[in-house]
């Protein structure tokens, strides 16, 4: 079994002699990777006709090329061809449950990218699994070849039991724990509860001066230029959330570190365009901005890298050389870890991309092994990805249903008014339509004549008596059938809209069947599956199978006729976002932070 | 008694919610610096128009200039007038011991220069008092009206116990022992065995890993291109001594951080205009160089401050912005404090000047608190400074002499060869002068043949059985009397220069009744002396009077016709720089690293 882990390159401290030695040229290096421009994320400058000595997996220096073969002419050459060779990228905010793949998974996809490092926030699972749920993924993290930290969910769950029933309830001290226990815990994640954060709410800040009183900096997540000030001095220094060129603008001047997001094109997490024209349009320095990702779905993970947000800055306008130091060091700067990754200098890990002129990664290596080949992953690492983490039996039974369940309310007998949710473009907005309604004989004519269709939420946590609530989803376009996640933002209850129960019912035993996963019901048949067995969020197979099955998936959800895609499906029951959501305990008024009834 | 130090301002995870009540104009700010411009580190640019809310000694806010004024008419303001607020400086790399000051007493000329924060590398105390000398100064630097952190010595002795008796002897276990004991020594300093540490010596090497296992960043001092690669290779990720525009370049590629260094511009140490080039004519970016003061004469500390040396930046080129970031954050950063200093972020300690257009500051604030006021000290500040710590008594009793002590050899009676030390500006490197003479009637018709005169160092730790080591001086110029110093680096031992011995004793009575010193001698009396009796290093008094000490020292030292500066002198026993040196075992050849006979 090959065994490629953060751990097989062994720790600076205790290599400086050897890195001496081979940068001094008294012993060979095992590698020389020559024939390369090096792109300096240091200076900022490409220097042609370089060679990368490595030795245990670390740089041991940078010299001219041939300098090697002609002290030691047998000495393991790679030669680069006249490609530019640069420091492996650094993510400093991602969620690796958006790809609904495990962190030893997620490694291959991120290397195909070129990205040796991700910072990530496993918010997800820590709100169905508490401290068991993060830990779990901490142990993956440690088994997958790809250097993962973790900043510890902050704000789990994410408004309060009034709302919602989630699985985890992380306090301060819960979160003091984990950065006691866990070294790799460099930081606490993103603080989304930046109303509360601003208003000085006692627990929220208990959670940031467990944090800060460890040395440990805060990311953040802010919207609204009116908190930025207080959201600021609560502590915060990073956020990926500077929608726009103003509040980028502000945040920086706060003292706020700018992860420019790069997403989808078409998505609204794309948010580099707008965020990046503080730099390019107002004059700001982009020594502490860098580039993210923060969620993908599995099938976008290889075309949407981080490499191709990197690609994004430089069509914004930024030098090659910026945008790939923005995309590598300076997330390493920010978690202070700049000795480590994030440049070619003398004793870091030998995390590098091959690349073209385009920034386009064609080989990776990861602590000195090469890891991708002309795009390809190589043996070496397909046989560690053969050998993944195995989650605790635990995390595969996180979906407690009742035996019986009903999933649609009753028709309603009289003229009311609905609280309807309306769906619209890009899905993560959802608007509260008041529609009023004239009885209708069955839910179909009711549906076909007002736009609408069943939207329920279940408890799964096994927390409640059963928790199920009901509403109905406006504009949503579904045809027929249903659909159905135990992916449900925060509190990843499950979620499931149809236009009839029986298909709801089919969805939901699918659900249950796989402890976990994400379908497209129609005719009593389950079209398309995503299992999620672990904690409900996550696949256990590696991300080109997950891949494969999210594209299959997406295309039964397009004829189904979703409006919106999944990504935005998920968010229906995040009960933090306006106007209306619905979580197990019923329709939550956004702007009120209160329950309202479906018909009135 | 007034108490202002470092930790007069709580620290940011106990004020959050303070913090964010002030931002939010929920709860009034104590202070309001109004009708300023504000620099900001972070995005390198002016804005008009603004004003600092400032509350517990931080900043909660910068809003628009008079927006406090409307919220609350009483609050306490303060007119900037136009000025430019900035953070206050940030000096990476200090020797305190070299202004011959306290920590407590250099407080005052830092604040009178804009500057806030320092780090400070003890090596000099620690060489005199091992561990408890460094111990003694954090304790000093405790109680001193600035921030203050450590960089442990990490070269102590400079050389070996075969070639100088030193008072200290920081073994690897030592220095790890003040790191676990003292938060604030937050890295390694100086790794000025440059060549033991790039051919892998053990001893060098474990004090390193000492250093990054415990994730401590390491700073060094490293000269020749050659060494870049394999010094880099060990760890050492920042560097002083970066003294031309190509070694400056090959560092900043190798991944450590520049501290671009001005001193007195007749000075070797004012390397700045050179190792600037690597940006402005070779177009590396700036954002990893700093600017740093690392030694001053007490009399210079006014003159030429780190305020000094970012307007030097200016004049070579970078926008007053990059280059007060290079002054604040920079430094800030290398040593992952942006979040608390550097900037004028929220949360940030309120570490502020207010200066004019020219970079000349002006005002200055030490945690909130008005400590300099048009160029002059608060009577808050002078106050503060009254109360200095003390050190503990075995500080005050260093100077270990020998009761009686022969002070010059014996005349040659025959022709013979003498390894003359020569001395020339800027007196940093001696020259091995091989003086062939011939028998004389005396010394002084020998010397004024020669050009000759006495340099004799005593062992003054009390660790031999009284070493005295006799060599002469070339070119030094000296017409009479004697000038002698119980600083003489690195292991300061007594050294003393003279004419004739009755002279020379008189200079050693005095350091000896001093406890330390440096004096000139002339005719049986003394002309000049600041005395040093802490450690045989430091005045107890303040830094004003030890500057008015020092001018005087210096005007006697020019008439006793001294052709190099007494910061070259007390060089003359620091055995690591070419080509001749004497220590208490005699003369040194540094090429060689062998000791050599004064007749031959």
């Amino acid at each position: 079994m090959t065994k490629l882990t953060r751990f097989t390159v062994a720790p600076l401290h205790a290599m400086t002699r050897r890195l001496a030695d081979v940068a001094s040229a008294r012993l060979a290096p095992d590698l020389v990777i020559t024939g390369a421009r090096v792109l300096s994320t240091y200076s900022e400058r490409i220097h042609p006709g370089r060679e990368v000595w490595i030795t245990g997996g670390r740089i041991a220096a940078v010299k001219p090329s041939g300098a090697a073969k002609k002290i030691w002419p047998n000495v393991a050459i790679y030669d680069a061809a006249g490609g530019v060779i640069a420091p492996g990228l650094v993510d400093p905010h991602i969620h690796i449950e958006s790809s609904m793949v495990t962190a030893c998974a997620y490694a291959e996809a991120a290397l195909l990218n070129g990205t040796t490092t991700i910072f990530c926030d496993s918010h997800e699972i820590g709100n169905v699994m508490d401290v068991a749920g993060v830990e779990a993924m901490l142990e993956d993290a440690r088994e997958a070849p790809l250097s993962i930290f973790l900043t510890v969910p902050s704000t789990v769950p994410a408004t309060s039991a009034e709302l919602e029933t989630a699985g985890g309830d992380l306090t301060p001290d819960k979160i003091a724990g984990l950065f006691d226990r866990w070294p790799e815990a460099v930081g606490l994640g993103e603080k989304m509860d930046f109303v509360p954060v601003t208003m000085g709410d006692e627990r929220s800040h208990a959670i940031l001066a467990a944090a800060l009183k460890r040395g440990r900096p805060v990311s953040g997540h802010v919207y609204g230029r009116e908190f930025v000030a207080a959201y600021a001095a609560s502590g915060v220094t990073d956020t990926h959330e500077a929608i726009d060129r103003d509040i980028a603008d502000d945040l920086l001047d706060a003292g706020v570190w700018i992860f420019l997001r790069g997403g989808p094109p078409t998505t609204p997490w794309h948010s580099l365009p707008q965020a990046i024209r503080t730099i390019t349009e107002l004059g700001a320095s982009h020594k502490r901005t860098a580039v993210c990702t923060d969620d993908r779905d599995a099938d976008d993970l290889l075309m949407f890298g981080l490499d191709w947000v990197v690609r994004e800055a430089v069509k914004a306008g930024m030098s090659p050389e910026q945008a790939w130091s923005m995309g590598s060091l300076h997330g390493a700067t920010r978690f202070g870890m700049d000795g480590d990754i994030g440049g070619l200098g003398g004793g870091r890990r030998a995390d590098l991309v091959l690349m073209d002129d385009q920034l386009k990664p064609q080989c990776t290596w990861y602590g000195g092994e090469l890891v991708v080949e002309n795009g390809e992953i190589t043996g070496l690492l397909d046989q560690a990805l053969s050998h993944r983490y195995q989650y605790p039996k635990a995390a595969y039974a996180t979906v407690k249903l009742p035996e019986k369940v009903k999933l649609t309310p009753d028709l309603p007998a009289k003229a009311c008014t609905v609280n309807a949710i309306k769906t619209a473009l890009p899905g993560i907005t959802l608007i509260h339509d008041k529609v009023a309604i004239e009885p209708a004989k069955d839910w179909p004519s009711l549906f076909a004549r007002y736009g609408l269709c069943f939207v329920t939420v279940i408890e799964r946590h096994g927390k409640s008596a059963g928790n199920v609530a009901y509403g109905l989803l406006k504009d949503f376009g579904l045809k027929r059938g249903a659909v159905a996640s135990s992916v449900g933002h925060d509190s990843h209850n499950i979620i499931v809209a149809g236009t009839n129960e029986p298909d709801m019912q089919v969805a939901i035993a699918a659900i249950k069947d796989q402890q976990g996963g994400v379908c497209v019901v129609a005719d009593g048949k389950v079209k398309a599956l995503v299992p999620l067995p672990i904690a409900g969020l996550l696949s256990d197979k590696r991300v080109t199978e997950v891949a494969e099955e999210v594209k299959a998936l997406k295309k039964e959800w397009a004829e189904a006729g979703c409006t919106i895609p999944y990504m935005g499906f998920n968010l229906i029951p995040l009960s933090v976002i306006p106007e209306i959501r619905i979580t197990d305990k019923g329709l939550v008024l956004v702007p009120q932070m209160e329950l309202a009834p479906l018909f009135e």
